[in-house]
C-alpha cells in the first residue's frame, strides 16, 4: 500500500475552516487507499502568542520551560486535526511527540531527532486509521519535552517520511512551490518544477523560508521524495530530487535573501591553534547556529575572524564573544543592519564565470559587497540591508531566472 | 522537612500579574524551608476556549482528542509558573501528568488516578526544587492523555498531598474559603473557620464550586489536611478536617445551590428485577454523572425511576434513555429549568426537625418542592430554577446562619 506523509504549517491551518479543508485533502487521500501520516504545526501564530506570554513572565525563559510551553502549540493542532478528520468519517488517532517516542538529544529548543518508534504508526494504519502526529516536538531518553527549533515540523514530517519508507513526503504551505526568488521580492519570479536536494539545502540555508534546512538534509541522507505544495490550491508545487545531469546546465537555480543578519567581528586576536576552536565551542555549547565564519590572516600573529548570525541570536552572542575577548585578548565589533543575498545552483560546479557575472551585476546596481562566502553551488555576499532587495532583483535579472530554461550557457 | 502542596486555580493565575504573585507566594514556602510542590490549572479561561475551539470543529468532539486538546491548559500553565518561579530566583521544573506517571483509568474526560510516582518529585525536592506538576491531566497505561474532569486540578492536589504524606494541601481559589452560603445570594453569608470533610463532600456535591467533590473524598480518605485559601488575599480560609464531636452542635454549616439541572423521568417502567440497573449501566458506559435518583413504586408492576443530570448533560442522556425506554416500555419526561438548594450540616445526625425547619422556611417563602432527597448530613430539594436564589437564603436566615454559632440548638 503506498504511505504517504503530509505536512501542514501554521499557515495552512491558521483557521477552524482551513484545519477542515486540510481535513478533507487527507480524507481524500486515505480514499484513495493511501495510508496516511500527517504531522502539523501550531495553529497559525499560536508559538508566536506562546513565546510573547514566555517573555512577559521573564526576561529570559529557560529553554527547558519554553519548549515545555511550545509543544503545547502543536498538541493543540493535533487534536483538532483528528476532531476534523473523524466529524468526516474518517478513522484517526492523533500522537505526541512523546507517545510515539520521537527521541531527541537534550539540546532544548533546538534538538536533533535520534530515533523514532513507528510501531504504534504501522498498527494504526493497518487498523485503516490516519495517524496525526505533532511536529516540531520530541522527548529525551529521561522523558523531557523538547523542541526541534523554528520550521521543525518540516524535520519531523521527513524524519517520519524517512523511517517509515514513504513513497511521498508531502509539504503543505503557503506557496505553490519553490521559487527562484520570494514573488514579492522579485515579481516574475518563476515556480521551479524541480529542484536538487543540494541546491534545497542551500536555498533553505540561504533564507528561503520554504523548508527548514535540516528537514532538507534528512531527506537528502535517506532519499525522500519530498513535494512542497499549496495547501489551498490544487495543482503540482516544487520536487524535491537527487541530482540529475541535466541541471548541471541550468547555472542559477534560485537567489535567496536573508534580509536581517548580524556580523561578529574579533580583531588582533592572538593567531595560535585552539583560540578559534575555543571561540565557537563556546558559542556551540549556548546551541547558537553560526550562519557563515570568515577568517582572514593579517599578520603572523593576529588574525580576524568574522562571523554572521540571526539577528536575533546577537543578544545572546554577545556576552559570550565578550568574555572570550576579555580572556584570550582582542577588539571585539558587532555590526547588525545587514543581509545577505546568495545565488544556487548546481550548474556552478561545471561552470566558470558565475560569481564573476553575479559580482558585476551587482556593481551595477552600485551595491557594496562587505563580505563573501561560497560553497561548492552557492555564493553569498553579505551587504546593506538596504540593499537587500535591490541585490536580489538585480542577480535574478542577470541570469535571466524569470524565463525558463534561460540561464543555460 | 515541611511539604506543602500548593494549587492554584485559574482565576488565580488568570494573568500574568497573577502568575507572579501566585509566584512569590510559592517562593515564599520554599524560602521558609518548606518543600514546595505546586499543583495549577489552565491559566484563566483558556479550557473554556478550547473547548470552543473543538467545538467549531466538530460538534461532538470525540473524548480521547477533547483530552489530547484540554490537557495542552495545564501544561502551558506549569511552564509560567516554572518560569517565574526562575526569575524570582527560585529554582523550580515543570512536569506533565505524563511525565511524573499520573497514572488514570481509561475513562477519557473523566477519568480516575489510580496510581503516581512521587521518586522523581521527592528528588527534585531533596535537590531544592519546587515540582510544578500540571493538574487536571494523566495517563494511561498505554500512555493515552486523559483528563479527570472539571475541578481535576484540585483532585490532582490532594492525590499528590496524599502519597506524599504532605503536611498542608492548600488550594487557592478567588474566594476566602467556604462560606455558609455563596455570598453573590446571600450577602450575608458567613467564612467557616473549619468544616468536616463529609460536609465538605456533600456542600461540594450539591453546587459549592469552591473544590472538587472527589477531592474532598480522597482527602478524607487519607487525611490530607486540606487549606481553602484566597490566591490574592493574606489571611487564614477555611480548613476541612476531620469531625469533632463540637461540630455536632451545630446543626447546619451552610446552603448550597446549583442553579442549572435537569431532571429525566421514566413512568411506567415494567417493575422487575435488572430494568433500574440495565438504565443506570448504560448512562455509566457513558461516563455521565448522575445527581440524584428518586424511585418510587407506583402498582405492583409498574413504577416511575427519576434521576437529575448537569444540565450540560442532558443533550448525551436523551439518546440513551429514548433507547432504553423503546426497548423495555415506559414514557419519558424530561424536565429542564430546575435547581437544587441542598443544607448540610453533620448536626443533623443527632438532631430531629431539621427537615420539618427547612420545609417550613420554604413554605414561608412560597416556594413549591418537587423531589427531595437526604443524605445522613444533608437534604436536597428540586424546585423551579427561578426560586433558586430565594429558597437559598430563606434557607439561610431560618437556620441563622449569618451569626456564628447562632444555629445551636
Amino acid at each position: 500500500m503506498t504511505m504517504i506523509v503530509q505536512k501542514y504549517g501554521g499557515t495552512s491551518i491558521a483557521d477552524v475552516d482551513k484545519i477542515k479543508r486540510a481535513a478533507r485533502r487527507v480524507c481524500a487521500a486515505r480514499r484513495a487507499d493511501c495510508d496516511v501520516v500527517v504531522v502539523v504545526s501550531a495553529v497559525g501564530k499560536a508559538t508566536d502568542r506562546l513565546i510573547e506570554m514566555a517573555e512577559e513572565v521573564c526576561d529570559a525563559p529557560p529553554r527547558r520551560e519554553l519548549d515545555m510551553l511550545l509543544a503545547t502549540g502543536e498538541q493543540v493542532s493535533i487534536a483538532l486535526m483528528a476532531m476534523a478528520l473523524q466529524s468526516d468519517g474518517c478513522e484517526a488517532v492523533s500522537y505526541t511527540g512523546g507517545q510515539i517516542a520521537i527521541r531527541t538529544d537534550t539540546a532544548f529548543s533546538s534538538a536533533r531527532i535520534r530515533s523514532i518508534d513507528v510501531q504504534r504508526i504501522r498498527r494504526d494504519c493497518e487498523a485503516g486509521r490516519v495517524v496525526i502526529v505533532a511536529g516540531f516536538q520530541g522527548v529525551t531518553e529521561e522523558g523531557e519535552i523538547t523542541t526541534l527549533g523554528r520550521g521543525g515540523s518540516d524535520i519531523t514530517a521527513v524524519a517520519l517520511a524517512a523511517v517509515l519508507d514513504a513513497d511521498a513526503c508531502e509539504l503543505y504551505t503557503d506557496v505553490a512551490g519553490v521559487f527562484t526568488c520570494d514573488p514579492r521580492i522579485v515579481p516574475n519570479a518563476r515556480r521551479l518544477d524541480r529542484i536538487s536536494y543540494e541546491e534545497m539545502f542551500e536555498m533553505a540555508s540561504t533564507g528561503s523560508g520554504i523548508i527548514h534546512p535540516r528537514a532538507v538534509l534528512f531527506g537528502m541522507k535517506y532519499g525522500v521524495p519530498i513535494h512542497i505544495r499549496h495547501s489551498q490550491q490544487e495543482g503540482e508545487g516544487t520536487y524535491v530530487v537527487q541530482e540529475t545531469p541535466a541541471m548541471e546546465d541550468i547555472l542559477i537555480s534560485g537567489v535567496a535573501l536573508k534580509p536581517e543578519i548580524g556580523r561578529v567581528t574579533l580583531s588582533i586576536v592572538p593567531h595560535k591553534p585552539g583560540v578559534v576552536a575555543a571561540v565557537f565551542s563556546a558559542i556551540a555549547e549556548a546551541d547558537i547556529l553560526v550562519d557563515d565564519i570568515i577568517q582572514n590572516e593579517i599578520t603572523r600573529d593576529t588574525a580576524t575572524i568574522s562571523f554572521t548570525v540571526e539577528h536575533a541570536d546577537l543578544a545572546d552572542v554577545k556576552p559570550i564573544v565578550e568574555s572570550l575577548c576579555a580572556k584570550v585578548g582582542g577588539e571585539l565589533t558587532i555590526d547588525v543592519g545587514l543581509a545577505k543575498v546568495s545565488a544556487v545552483g548546481v550548474g556552478m560546479k561545471s561552470h566558470a564565470g558565475v560569481a564573476a557575472k553575479m559580482f558585476q551585476a551587482l556593481a551595477e546596481a552600485n551595491i557594496n559587497i562587505a563580505n563573501i562566502t561560497t560553497s561548492e553551488i552557492k555564493i553569498s555576499v553579505i551587504i546593506d540591508k538596504a540593499d537587500g532587495e535591490a541585490a536580489a532583483l538585480a542577480i535574478h535579472n542577470a541570469f535571466g531566472l524569470d524565463r525558463s530554461g534561460a540561464c543555460r550557457e
